[in-house]
């Protein structure tokens, strides 16, 4: 068994581009953990930060774990805060973003084969 | 896309028995969303309540939300607090209980096959 005390402790990479801002994301079970068939990452993004819009084959099986964002769901931005759940089917267009001044995390969970991070 | 502003807005199962107490369980993303490749579940444990002290074949993928519990670790309790992240693999024995006056809130990950809830 594996126990982070807090899932800030773990490496982190930052991602800021054309198509995002202000994301840190982390893989904290995944394929080096023999974790085979899913995979936890948790992404803090920062005050105006934002996830690329874009769609993938693998689906997202989302937690909202602290703070206020946004997730753009079939054209439009819907609020979500912690304790709300989000499942984005594979191929459907999704993007998050902070919609506060503070820290927007969550933990977003993947099936095997997708790239962890 | 599936959207619950928060999880406490579905439906839940109550386990009390011998070997569990005061556990709430909820399937939020799961088969019936044709989530096929894994399932999330939401688990709150009431003050002095317990998970059962078990193991299986399936793998745990666990993020604390809030509260604050133990985790069964090798033979010892281990303290764990909102943004823990826990590791169950398949065939480890392992329980999680309250330690607090609050409810303990996690989110718990299992691959497809395992029993839902």
């Amino acid at each position: 068994m594996k126990v982070i005390s807090h899932y800030s402790e773990t490496e982190s990479k930052q991602f800021d581009g054309e198509v995002v801002k202000g994301v840190n994301g982390r893989v904290v079970i995944g394929q080096k953990d023999n974790a085979l068939n899913f995979c936890m990452r948790i992404f803090t993004i920062a005050p105006e930060g934002y996830t690329p819009r874009h769609s993938h084959a693998w689906e997202h099986e989302i937690l909202v774990h602290s703070g206020s964002g946004q997730v753009w769901q079939d054209g439009k931005w819907v609020d979500v805060r912690p304790g709300a759940v989000i499942f984005v089917p594979g191929n459907e267009e999704h993007q998050l973003r902070n919609s506060s001044a503070a820290d927007f995390v969550f933990a977003c969970v993947i099936p095997k084969g997708a790239p962890e991070l």
